[in-house]
């Protein structure tokens, strides 16, 4: 039996308060980190490594060479390897970053980034010490003219600070860059997962190559371009945004009048915005910023709220992908049928500006049964866990897909492919592993507008190819009993049955190709009764001479028997040309540059 | 146009690179706290504050008394009171409590509590000074010998240090206790939420009594059982879920040899298992732990996974409601047709010991339409947002509750609730305002069994329900036709048509009571058909005198022209009794003691 419990006392309960060490903190609720299991634990590592990569060649202008190994060390230990060509760490700053949670340069600025936070690459230099009980080993170097630093570094998780293990100059074939090796418990169980993430972060970084071996195979994601992308700029804050707790420490480091605090304070503050804050306010423009009383910042920040300010100017601080760009990378993989992409306009959630970009994929190489496939993205990183949790998921199923001639249940179902990536200069995670975006009314309705106006261009295409492929079954139909009224007719007229390859073609909107040997001459012609120009190649293999026809071949090539001549025609829409030659007419013909089911070929020779 | 952004060097990045305090880290992210709207934040608040005073008044052994107000302030601020009778905090400490992120009692506790980390009151208190600006008041006083003392707080976010803004003795009413005051921009439309929030925890923690002052309105949610909690004790760590970096740490504390080591640092392991750990793990038992070298270290951490060692005791460090008490609050609330209960064995996720509860109730006050109600519990904390994240609704949705003669769209629906809670020294929360459990296998299994069960008693009554309800209508069907087949066989046998009434009793498995005067005899009869004995009260209203009866009433009361008497009768099931007295036999006759549906009362003379 349990010993009975003695009631605490205050001064009991005391002795057990203490501080607890972000470290400490995320060491027990590493899932909260995306670290809930060493399957995982592998997309993590990856992901966060590969994060700051990017982010690092972006900041420094550089076109990202990125590098990454996964090897399969004793038991289930793996190690991973990720090597960037960015502007490198200085020395003295290594530690921190790879050695302590919340350090880092991106979270005190207002513009897109991978990383936010500074958590991600130290939380897994973490859960590397916790399941291999191993350090993590740094190398960079910050150009030609400085030496490259190797490090080896833990993290004392009783105090969140780094512990460094080994630091010493080295030598290094990277000019600039950074390399990190880290080795944990895992397992490849997630290898498909893994490649799926590396596959969506190339598509939304066209400029990037990743050359990847994983645990012996080579895979290369190339750059598919060759423009570096312009980084994000930093802004101030927007004063629709700011809560009175932070209004207060801006002004507390003021040494401004208040006019000039919230021109130079604030994004989108002009003297005329200015001043009709201050007179919203009630206060004078002169004051110093620094003086105001906790009542008059109150009323200050009431004001804020109240007068109208252009909302931040997306276009600065943030960098969507772009509708050409999205299209491309998606058509390259999945060669739609259908494919329509949308930026919509910057907007603003609680002042942070925010970008939709949506885009919708149809047919092709997707399934044609089962749920949609979803690609989530957040300012440019592939989201690969938690779908179920994340409003985006939430949006696509309250969207009435039906009315788009889409099945549905709960999401859309059927060979239908959507991708949404949310831009913005902080992206509301559901938790600090960054799987799902939180729900938020602004964004949701953003995403719902993007979805809506993708299944309407769906909508069309879709009803446009039935249209057409009725229009198609109706002349089917028709060139099925021509054959008959046309044998009917000459019965009745006593005449032999016409060529009706002609008509057929005209319904149709086909172009025929006729081959008739008449006298010993052989004449082949081309009808293009398509709505389209087309560029003809005619092939022709016969026993006859080729030498003589006319017009002339482009190219005559001599085999024993059979000759093959080639020609090339164009063709626009409802022009003719023919050829002729002496002869047997035997031998064969083919047409290439129109579409099999474009092309109707009558060689009325062997009919 | 934007201006042309300069690449940065390694140089100019470091100058941005530095640390972020966790408060400033939580500011930002409010919405990870569940202070994502001011709606919210309200109930967050709430619950905090809520929280800390059950965890308090347990660990003091005291029966929770909680007094909760909340009060519209000026504008959009709103003032959110809590006062408890726990222990109190001793004055040095309050600063740290409320004004610093990451400061508790409990995180490095092995035993279940509703706080864990030390966030959710100073979340609250960093909330209220972005939002209104206003620093958080408490009042603490630790015993009748120890003055009070009351604090003005707020936290510098920068360094995540407290700040005292006012701090000074005090007189106060309460020998024991905290009072905390904050105030924050919010908005009563959660309301509903709020009360529902009380209700919940009042349902699992029948022992707290907490009364409510919500903005002018008075609510009790008083105490349903007056035995306080035995708070649940802490336990070591587990070795099966001791990771590598954990062993050394705990290893480089120690000053034992091996053996004493391993028994004396960790859970369920006895002299017998840490010879088996050391045997596998080829160590000698009198090696010092704090001298392992990481190799011996990490085979140390393997032999602990692959020994055999029981399971943690979850009796110790859990604190699960019971089955009793889950009923009792269920039952009183919602008056179930039918409603079963189920605590689950203690099981173990990474080594941490957890329960399953679970509750499932049919009927009575739910709508009969529309999907289940579902509660969500964490260690007695209700879970009010984030349904759809919590692995606890993938558990529901996955069960196939068809099985069960329950109709199903997802979720089940009809007039169904269920009740899951969670108990674990380290409930596995999506995110830091702990409303959702993450999706653990092993909890997921828990969860997924509670529920079979529960299906299982479901389909049982359902069974019955339905097997009764029919053998009902049979008999009713049998009863319909009697009177006629009685009338056809006193036809042909020429005698008065009996009185059906007893084999209708019979039948139909009820109490009948007839009355039949005859020669100024009146005579009330009673025949108990049911299977079970019945305590009646019969009562006559009559003109007849009753004084006379036999036998004789209880009761009698004279009015005029009318008498009243009543007999009190205990009749076993087959039982008869008849009470006779001289007189008309008008009036009429009424007895309490049984269902309507369960008797028939047959007036002769009226007939």
């Amino acid at each position: 039996m349990a010993p009975p419990v003695k009631p605490a006392s205050a001064d009991e309960l005391a002795k057990q308060q203490r501080s607890i060490s972000v470290a400490e903190f995320f060491e027990k609720n590493k899932h909260l980190l995306g670290f809930d299991s060493p399957t995982r634990g592998i997309v993590t590592t990856v992901k966060e490594a590969i994060d700051n990569a990017l982010d690092a060649c972006e900041e420094a202008g550089v076109l990202p060479d990125i590098y990454l190994g996964i090897f399969r060390m004793e038991g289930d230990i793996f190690k991973v390897v990720v090597e960037d060509n960015g502007p490198g760490i200085v020395p003295d700053n290594i530690p921190y970053v790879f050695g302590k949670l919340l350090y880092g340069s991106r979270f005190h600025q207002i513009r897109q980034s991978r990383g936010q936070q500074g958590i991600g690459i130290s939380a897994a230099v973490l859960y590397a010490q916790l399941t291999s009980g191993r350090p993590t080993l740094v190398i960079s170097r910050c150009g030609s003219d400085r030496p490259a630093y190797r490090f080896r570094i833990q993290i004392k998780t009783e105090t969140n600070e780094p512990e460094i293990l080994e630091k010493e100059e080295t030598t290094w074939d990277r000019i600039h860059g950074t390399r990190i090796e880290i080795e944990f418990k895992s397992s490849l169980t997630a290898r498909k997962r893994l490649v799926e993430y590396l596959r969506y972060t190339s598509v939304v970084n066209p400029h990037a190559r990743i050359r990847v071996e994983l645990d012996g195979e080579a895979i290369l994601f190339d750059r598919a371009s060759d423009e570096p992308i312009i980084p994000p700029q930093a802004i101030l804050p927007h004063p629709h945004g700011v809560e009175l707790g932070e209004l207060k420490r801006i002004a507390a480091g003021s040494t401004e009048p208040l006019e000039l605090f919230l021109v130079n304070s604030f994004s989108r503050v002009g003297q005329k915005t200015a001043t009709e804050i201050l007179g919203l306010a009630g206060l004078k423009p002169n004051k110093k910023a620094s003086t105001l009383s906790p009542d008059d910042l109150a009323k200050l920040q009431v004001a804020m709220q109240q007068a109208k300010v252009p909302p931040p100017l997306g276009g600065q601080c943030l960098s969507p992908i772009g509708e050409v760009l999205i299209r491309q990378g998606l058509e390259k993989e999945y060669e739609f049928d259908f494919c329509s992409a949308r930026t919509r306009p910057a907007s603003v959630y609680h002042g942070h500006p925010f970008i939709v970009e949506a885009a919708i994929g149809y047919g092709g190489k997707l399934e044609s049964e089962g749920t949609a496939r979803i690609m989530r993205f957040a300012n440019r990183v592939p989201l690969m866990y938690q779908q179920g949790a994340c409003a985006i998921t939430g949006c696509i199923s309250s969207v009435n897909w039906k009315t788009y001639s889409i099945s549905q249940s709960g999401l859309p179902t059927g060979p239908v492919l959507l991708l949404i990536h949310v831009a913005s200069t902080n992206v509301p995670f559901t938790s600090e592993s960054k799987d799902a975006i939180a729900s938020i009314p602004d964004i949701e309705r953003e995403v719902t507008l993007a979805l809506q106006e993708l299944g309407r261009d769906l909508k069309t295409f879709l009803s446009r190819r039935d249209k057409s492929r009725q229009t198609e079954e109706r002349a089917r139909a028709i060139c099925a009993i021509i054959p008959e009224i046309a044998e009917k007719i000459s019965e009745t007229i006593e005449k032999p049955v016409p060529d009706i390859s002609p008509i057929e073609g005209q319904i149709m909107k086909r172009l025929v190709a006729k081959k008739k040997t008449e006298n010993g001459t052989v004449t082949i012609s081309l009808q293009n009764y398509t709505a389209h120009a087309l560029d003809l190649t005619l092939y022709i293999i016969t026993s006859d001479d080729l030498k003589k026809a006319e017009p002339e071949a482009v190219f005559i090539e001599e085999m024993d028997p059979d000759h093959s001549g080639v020609w090339q025609i164009r063709l626009a829409a409802g022009e003719n040309w023919r050829v002729t030659y002496q002869g047997t007419g035997n031998g064969m013909i083919d047409i290439r540059g129109v579409d099999e089911k474009k092309k109707v070929v009558v060689d009325l020779d062997r009919s």
